[in-house]
């Protein structure tokens, strides 16, 4: 096996992380660039095969050679086995799309593809806050809820690779409506577009949202809405308190299902975990089995943004085998 | 590795089964006895040794020799790895109680214990309707509701061998109370004594149940409930519709987070499933992904009681190791 280094690409909805990873899982050079996630599907792969050939050129100049193998993380769900992307809900021409072969094709040579949510769990696993466990439970709180589930020490990928859509078990029947067409998921609840449209509910149709939930460019901001909570504003706070209760629903079931060593909360809606633990844990000790709970911690992912990079480098170098 | 069979007993509430089990996974020899499930702690454990013993006699007289290894499948929640019963719900006296070794101890050799809804699991996977399937989900709606869980071919055991508590999934966070002390379990909707207590709520504080609801000793009976569907009584048909309606939702559930080749329902539950099934597979429809769902087959349990003594069979072939 040649090569000194892994390249590990994460796709998100706005940018493009690619990165240059040791074998021993250390990032060496990272570059970023936009992910163009709006263009027609070949033009998104293209934009991925150009990025990481700049990581190549990049990597060369340092004199760290050839890579040793290239990984990709993107938005799921995909078919890891075929490498076929079946609906990215943040890339809109991706329906049933052959990025592994259009990127193998590009670059001449194997590229391992897998969820952006597995990667991020492999990372943490590897490097990151759940190192030295073999039974984790990773959650991405961001725009939507992502998943990823290491079982024995091994990513649980199911029949075609895409297991671990941990965001759409069901937490309330008939509850708010989500993304994915049915109703009361835990992505209705713990991502920011859930908690936005809990927040809309609350103020009503006619109100708009005050300005301290809002970004600078006008935008609902989970970090705003923070904010607010931690300035002892009673309807950020009360929101947190709801999405807590539905993640500790969630956080139960999968305690009961899995018995993990290690619960690991990732993501933009993680910062308000303070906000939300107290009503979350309220529901783990209610409704999980207790000489199970005992044994799960419950932590905050340690990675960061360069969580999907260095778990698609990992994903690059153990890769999926049905 | 002598012996021409394999001890495989199965534990119940009422019964225990144990069978001389060849090495290809068929029956040579069963008996049955009482569970004793009421006794003292080392009685129970008594008990099965007594069983063993019985069963070894018997095959010795068959001219089986001594058998190749010993597997037991009690209720659990039970830790694999140690092989301590936690709290069993059915064997009031098993509270930490350390099975594996008391057994080791009497019998003079090694034992694999395991969970009874896991050995039913490694049973369908090894000889039944889950032969050559690699993800499977497996759920048995008995008294209670339990779970099994195969991942890339392998039981799910998670850190301490409590895994798959698949009753024990939140369906409706402010439902039904459940016997595991929270409420809106599977278990509370899908299980036998679930649909009992669903059925006392529809008829009210008052009623009493009418008569072909119950067996010959008066108690309610899931398979007189079940009768009366299949007659057209409009309260079974209604409490079935809403046990297919949580069913369906954990299954939903079960297929975003699992992504399985296949779901494997057995017990006695299950002979309802005709009038549970429309309403199930509308939630299923409405709510798992449909990339994932129709890849997934629901299916019943082929090898009925003698799932657990043939999966406590593979359990002793292949001992869960940490």
């Amino acid at each position: 096996m040649a090569g000194k280094y892994i390249v590990g690409l994460d796709m998100g909805g706005t940018n493009v992380r690619c990165a240059a990873v040791s074998p021993a899982g250390k990032v060496l050079l990272l570059l970023r660039g936009p992910a163009r996630a709006k263009s027609a599907a070949s033009a998104v792969a293209e934009n991925i095969v150009t990025q990481v050939r700049a990581l190549q050129d990049a990597a060369r100049r340092r004199g760290l050679g050839a890579p040793r193998a290239i990984g990709v993380a993107v938005p799921g769900p995909l078919n890891v086995f075929t490498g076929t992307v079946m609906a990215a809900p943040h890339v809109a021409a991706w329906r049933a799309f052959p990025l592994r072969q259009h990127l193998e094709t590009a670059l001449g040579r194997r590229v391992v593809v897998d969820n952006d949510a597995n990667a991020w769990a492999l990372g943490e696993f590897w490097r990151g806050a759940a190192r030295g466990h073999r039974n984790v439970v990773l959650l991405t709180l961001g725009t939507g809820v992502g998943g990823g589930l290491i079982v024995d020490g091994k990513l649980v990928h199911g029949r075609s690779g895409m297991a671990a859509e941990l965001g759409h078990v069901v937490v309330e029947p008939e509850g708010i409506p989500c993304d994915c067409g049915a109703r009361g998921c835990l992505e209705s609840y713990a991502s920011a577009s859930g908690i936005e449209r809990m927040l809309a509910r609350r103020l009503g149709p006619r109100r708009k949202f005050p300005a301290h939930y809002l970004d600078a460019e006008g935008n609902f901001s989970v970090r705003g809405l923070t904010r607010a909570a931690r300035s002892g504003d009673r309807i950020a706070l009360k929101i947190f308190t709801d999405s807590g209760r539905y993640l500790g629903i969630a956080l139960a079931s999968f305690i009961n299902i899995f018995n993990p060593d290690l619960i690991v909360i990732g993501g933009g809606v993680a910062g308000a975990l303070p906000f939300m633990r107290r009503t979350m844990m309220a529901e783990v000790s209610s409704r999980a089995f207790a000489v199970m709970a005992r044994e799960t911690r419950i932590v905050r992912a340690a990675l960061g943004p360069i969580g999907g990079v260095v778990g698609a480098a990992y994903a690059a170098l153990h890769p999926a085998r049905r």
